[in-house]
């Protein structure tokens, strides 16, 4: 088959690559429906994070299942199925809490490097989700978001502990921070702040439920936070970025006994123990257990409730991946969907 | 009147104080029946916190309402009366949130020094809360410990979010661990790990409710913390210290989606974004919102269902107060009572 490999920052090749195969028999194989490349991945294509040898790219996928391992019952050949980027057995105590990243077995998916053709899933019964049956074509894009970037805004809204009532901001206007408004918009948020500076990115915002828009960052935007807020600041902000600067916008935007869900892996992040104390913020977040959110967003994507999908704003052929990765790098595309 | 007065680390004096007054027409006077020696004191004492010129001390305090301002109403003079550390008016936005000790109007009550005769409380109707009556002696104590280090203890057993059926570890065997632990057993937490290496503490710790006693710290204590959790880490962790080693101590104890709740005033502590992101865990602490459960807490002692007053075992007259710090400060008191 053929894939997606960065060989050097900036670099990524689409090339011939060895077919996956059942290794234990848990896996289960899928034939690329669609893939996609995350704001995360930049981070190597950017050179922040190491490119020490070739790699296989991308960990965001949505298929038909082709072949299952002895061991995997409820996920059958045939199926369109979703799954995140950690496979995880969904029974240890772990998982049972709704950590599903953080699973006692967790394995990374995208090792195998999810921008390609096919994919090998590990612990498939507990990692993959089937739909109630064969999508048609047009709501691909929103069952891929709920792969990643649905489901990591999602749980930075539930960590931010979004609900009815509450006054959220959100930090980032990436596919994540953008998908986080849609969540807060769902769970209830009374008004949801998206800071953004990109006119485009604030339409969507706006069609996803931001009932005001930022343009400042840093401690003007959360002066204006503040000035949004009689001077509190807001119950619960969503940070979706993940550098020294997104995070201290976003503890110092949340009110005294606030929530702070946090989703932006972080990059260089050192928080100072003394001002978070006195913050009195709640803090959380990490690795999105998306898998904890999916029967849930896929239903709500089903019945057409969200469309999250419209983050995709650009559309390529799989064998045009660098194209993706270089719109989204330079922000001409918020995220880009690959076609196989 | 009399009061401490810390000149210099180690240096500090019970010397003639001006009497306190009525400022705002929210104050109250009271004429103390007993005030104690807090560790947070201790960061002055030992010269962490700078001494920059005489100052007074103490923070805690239950007492006799002696006058009170033309503006306070339901608190009255003759009461028997506790505060917190911070007052607070106990209706703004964040007061409401239960968050008293960020209230927009607080008030370091600590400032006027309430190891002395008398003190004068700012906002006393939202700050006070008076017992059902003039309690006995021998209930003095306990009261005294809802001031701050019941309080606190509790909190950070809310913050943890101790429940029925959870692990929870406690890091420090000061007043406020020990009485965390206590607080973890009254909220019913199942398995109560407390980390303490002194033989002391730890009987009072098993008294309050522990159910086991890790001596190791840092890197050895986490993974006791492991082993006793089935590798998995605690569901609950109470930080009780405010240093860099036990807050990691805190969160590595802590498994993906449990919950530190950190109450040691934090020094010198910087948190790894990286770790804390991988980590899952949710962090919450700060200066405790004593006033939050100091109506439950009372109750509790008044009914004679906790004994929190336990924690004081040196009794001084207030005028050996520097005996009192000297004690804590070699950790041969656990936390000296002061009276009058």
């Amino acid at each position: 088959m053929r894939g997606a490999v960065i060989h050097a920052p900036g670099d990524v090749r689409f090339e011939d690559r060895d077919d996956p195969k059942i290794e234990e028999s848990t896996d289960a194989i899928i034939r690329m429906s669609a893939t996609c490349v995350c704001g995360s991945d930049l981070w190597d294509y950017r050179g922040i994070n190491p490119v020490e040898k070739p790699t296989p790219m991308g960990h965001e996928y949505v298929g038909i299942v082709e072949e299952v391992g002895a061991d995997v019952h409820t996920i059958k050949p045939g199926q369109f199925v979703i799954g995140s980027f950690f496979a995880s057995d969904n029974t240890c105590a772990i998982c049972q809490a709704g950590y599903q990243t953080s699973c006692i077995h967790r394995q990374y998916v995208g090792a195998g490097g999810a921008q390609a053709e096919h994919l090998r899933v590990p612990l498939a019964d507990g990692t993959l989700v089937a739909t109630p049956d064969v999508p048609d074509h047009s709501m691909i894009p929103s069952l891929l978001a709920a792969s990643d970037v649905l489901g990591t805004g999602w749980f930075g809204a539930v960590a931010a502990d979004v609900g009815p009532g509450k006054t959220v901001a959100v930090v980032g206007d990436g596919a994540v921070g953008l998908l986080a408004v849609l969540a807060a918009k769902q769970l209830g948020a009374e008004r949801i702040i998206a800071m953004s500076r990109h006119q485009p990115r604030q339409v969507l915002a706006r069609q996803f439920g931001a009932t005001d828009i930022v343009t400042e960052r840093g401690d003007n935007g959360v002066a204006r936070i503040k000035d949004l807020t009689d001077g509190l600041g807001a119950h619960s902000v969503i940070e979706a970025v993940g550098t020294q600067e997104s995070m201290m916008q976003a503890i110092r935007s949340t009110r005294a006994g606030g929530y702070v869900g946090y989703v932006g892996v972080a990059h260089g992040v050192t928080l100072p123990g003394e001002e978070l104390f006195y913050s009195h913020v709640h803090l959380h977040g990490g690795p999105a257990p998306v898998r904890r959110f999916l029967p849930e967003l896929i239903e709500l994507i089903w019945n057409s409730q969200i469309d999250p999908g419209k983050v995709f704003d650009l559309m390529l052929p799989l064998d045009q991946v660098d194209e993706g990765y270089a719109a989204m790098d330079t922000r001409q595309a918020i995220k880009t969907l690959l076609r196989p």
